[in-house]
């Protein structure tokens, strides 16, 4: 690895993709990997990715810091995931049923995660989450399902964050509460008034756009609890963090078990995979509903996941990310600081995110964040970021070093406004 | 290859493999390659595939006639697929962006899709007819559509055929007509009452468990008709049949256009990806709806995709399944009627569709799949299965050869009957 390096960084090779995009693809680009909302410093297509950096069409090299927006915990192609893959593709992906190491990788959850006693599998986080309602609507005969205003839970009608293409009915069983607000929830699950399936949470508030909370224990035993009296099951959407906090389920340290929880993104370094885990209690229900998919059964993915999973742990990978996640947000914090420039960061370091205050248009983290790209750092102007395993002490000091300049550009634009 | 062998084989690991499973997964397995409904001669899981041949974990080996239920189309571990794939792994695949393959990718099938003028890309076959339905809602500000009695859209709660998990709202946009009955689609879209935003059809009717049906070229040209009339949108779900029909839409030579179609499956070889294709007309709705998903950009099933289009046209992979799925239709619906069993085959040839006359109960397609299974030949008793293009002339053979012995079973058990 070279240190970052801002100069002679030209993106024709990318100019010219997005020119033939905007042919062939709606809006040139679309979900949440569109460099159509980011600032132009941001390239778009990318060729290569090793460990905690890539390199853009271009061939210029970045520090990692959205991971691909989670999937990447131990840094790309980790040598133990890719030796797992490899055997596996060796003898076969999508084939004619699964493979023995669905029962390993379901075998491995089930041990790692503490409130789960079985494991489904499916692709995308938005199937792990309607699956998991599902569940909780056959397992108690009712319809209705609480989660916070504002969280992300997929980008199924049911849950996209934007109303368009999305039909009254699609909301209609969804009704909403604030996150670590109890009487909230009290209030919806009167509203529900007796059909209530199912509350779905975030293991914290993670709302791209705004400051992150982590979850008040009275909050989460109070939902444990309401689930309990009125016999709903509390499904935890584990698809953003899980596996960033705890080697095992993101509530374990706070002491409340879920239901169900969904899980995706980090769970297999970037293959794709997404899990349902539930408790005994819910398994009757989960083997009555039929949900399936043409590559829900793939091994390859399953076969990554079990190898992921087993390096987390033996690499202490949540201790790893937890250091270099305090030391970045203790660097960004002092740089803030002496640069006079008020931000506020929140949430846990593994997933960071950063605010500016008085940033009510974004224009200042729009200005930051584009430096960082410009100066060979991959951030996020909205969203939260992810910290990898991969991450080494030096990386941190490398993209402090970027963001130090990037600092310097938000005082030189704002403050003297 | 050796021929299939029936002697000797035991299902030992097979065995002890489910009852692990049935500790850790719901019903011990879920979905469409479930074992569980499958007669007992039929392994749950496979350790190897290669080109027709897949071998379970007892080392048993099957000519597989399923394909993966669809998407192995040019065969295990096609060479020019695997090398695609092998080059882009070298380089990434769950990024911080795009790949350019996905360009690629979106202006070939832009290329060999008449109706297309965009693509967008997904996971699952679900998601590419969810996002088509959502598409259209936003084209059209309406929110209604109708989709065939019976049909398989996916299991997403608007499409699962099992109403367990599923709330009346899921259905509530949904209204039903007959395939090929287009006095039953101008009902239901009076019905509709002018809130109608698509009409969903497949190219031929291929509902599981009951004799397929080519489409009437009156009705696909009376369902466009509707959709201009009604200015709703003409949604093809290609999920199961595209690229197995024809080198482009499936629905080219009877010389309709939708104006989104769904597709998966084949269309990488067995690499998870889904795609929405539609004209220019739809390319503005697509850009105002939010989906996406973790690892809707990874550049490998969209490199793989590329190879398998590419592969299929210069193999001529249709005229090669239609020749060897015409060798086998003539040899079964020949040894049925030398056996003395009367059977149905319908569909195309490279989907094939098999059922025994007065079988209210799959009896005789259960004893005959299950004698297949135990002659080393992957059927389906209800299911349509799936030509692939690496069947061989010797392959058909031994499949006759296999299906041969299957009949002679359901001869001795039914006709004295």
């Amino acid at each position: 690895m070279t240190r970052l390096d801002s100069k002679n960084r030209t993106r024709e090779i990318d100019a010219a993709l997005r020119r033939r995009a905007r042919q062939v693809i709606p809006g040139g680009m679309y979900g949440h990997l569109s460099a159509n909302n980011l600032p132009p410093e941001y390239p778009q297509f990318y060729s290569r990715s090793e460990g905690s950096r890539v390199w853009d069409v271009d061939g210029n090299e970045y520090l990692d810091l959205m991971c691909s927006f989670g999937p990447v915990i131990l840094g790309h192609k980790h040598p133990k995931v890719e030796a797992a893959v490899a055997a596996q593709f060796a003898k076969g992906d999508t084939q004619a049923g699964p493979a023995p190491c669905m029962v390993e990788l379901a075998e491995l959850l089930v041990d790692r995660v503490s409130h789960a006693d079985w494991a489904m599998f499916a692709k995308n986080g938005s199937d792990a989450n309607t699956v998991s309602l599902m569940i909780a609507r056959a397992a108690t005969g009712r319809n209705k399902v609480l989660a916070a205003r504002g969280a992300y839970h997929g980008s199924a009608p049911w849950s996209t964050p934007v109303m368009i293409g999305v039909t009254p009915e699609d909301r209609a069983s969804v009704q909403y509460y604030t996150f670590n607000d109890l009487a909230s929830v009290e209030e919806a699950v009167e509203r529900a008034a007796g059909d209530l399936a199912a509350i779905i949470v975030s293991p914290f508030k993670h709302d791209a756009g705004f400051d992150q909370e982590l979850v008040d224990p009275a909050f989460a035993r109070g939902l444990r609890e309401l689930c309990d009296r009125n016999g709903a099951a509390l499904v935890l959407d584990e698809v953003r963090a899980g596996f960033r906090l705890n080697h095992g389920g993101s509530w374990e340290t706070v002491g409340v078990e879920p239901d169900l929880s969904a899980w995706s993104k980090a769970i297999a370094n970037g293959y794709a995979l997404a899990a349902v885990l539930g408790s005994a209690q819910y398994s009757e229900a989960a083997s009555r509903i039929f949900v399936t998919g043409s590559f829900w059964f793939q091994a390859v993915p399953m076969a990554a996941a079990v190898a992921t999973i087993t390096a987390l742990r033996e690499e202490s990978a949540v201790d790893s990310m937890l250091q270099r996640g305090a030391k970045l947000r203790d660097g960004i914090e002092d740089q803030a600081r002496s640069a006079g420039v008020p931000i506020r960061q929140t949430g846990p370091v593994q997933l960071p995110n950063l605010r500016f205050l008085g940033d009510e248009n974004f224009e200042r983290s729009r200005l930051f964040s584009g430096a960082c790209a410009a100066g060979g750092l991959i951030v996020h102007p909205r969203h939260n970021w992810f910290v990898s395993a991969a991450l080494t002490d030096d990386d941190v000091d490398d993209a402090l070093a970027v963001t130090e300049a990037a600092f310097a550009a938000v005082r030189e634009q704002f403050n003297g406004a």
